[in-house]
């Protein structure tokens, strides 16, 4: 999909406990610090859908796993009226960079599931429009 | 402890999974955008000690729990040779800002516990110091 970035990420395991990488302000995709925020999403349930018009959205998901999909209506895109999916996990542990104006719903996938967004700005309802689940349909 | 923010953050709860605060650029504390990055301790285990030069690190619990030990060899501070303990949970839901030149050491208190990390520069190995658990004696 025009302009989505995903970004394979580092985990550096250990017997404590492991690190894992999320962003830095010199990764491809970065585009300012607004404001970082969680959200879990449990298992089945679908959050969406939204877009920002403005904000740029890093998502990562150390937790769980999380299957996002992404539906393109901007008109001049070449993947306009297109969906993209990818189920993001420590398993399959990457960074997706979101650009404004694509709508983006998810679902819950483990039994416990959490995704970080790094947006670039701070989240206004001005820029963030939503819409019922079944405006869009996409068989879950 | 001088220089140390706790800041309660919101949770807002939702049956399809809560959305939980983690920063804003217009925070109290925030440092500038460096890395983002997450540690997960198991159980009983304890990592560190470990003292950054130059980063602030912002440090947000939205998994488990984590007991957070600093302790404080800034000559300088009020502070100076005290121990701060503070135990991070979606229960007592809150974020640490650590100053530069703090010794800080961490313990996960559940089965999974997972600490974001929002860190004011990179990471980089000329300005982060790591001394032996034994090297601070804390009765953990």
């Amino acid at each position: 999909m025009d302009g989505l970035i995903i970004t394979p990420l580092k985990q550096i395991h250990h017997p404590k406990g492991d690190v894992l990488h999320g962003m830095k302000a010199s990764d491809q995709g970065y585009a300012g610090f607004g404001e970082a925020y969680f959200s879990t999403v449990n298992k089945g349930q679908v959050k969406g859908w939204k877009k920002h018009t403005k904000m740029t959205m890093n998502i990562v998901v150390p937790m769980g796993a999380v299957k996002l999909v992404f539906f393109d209506k901007r008109e001049k895109a070449s993947s306009f009226d297109s969906f993209y999916t990818v189920t993001l996990s420590t398993d399959n542990y990457m960074r997706v960079t979101i650009p404004p104006n694509i709508w983006v719903a998810f679902q819950g996938q483990a039994e416990h599931n959490l995704l970080l967004n790094l947006a670039s700005i701070e989240h206004t309802p001005d820029e963030a429009e939503s819409i019922d689940l079944e405006s869009i349909h996409y068989d879950w």
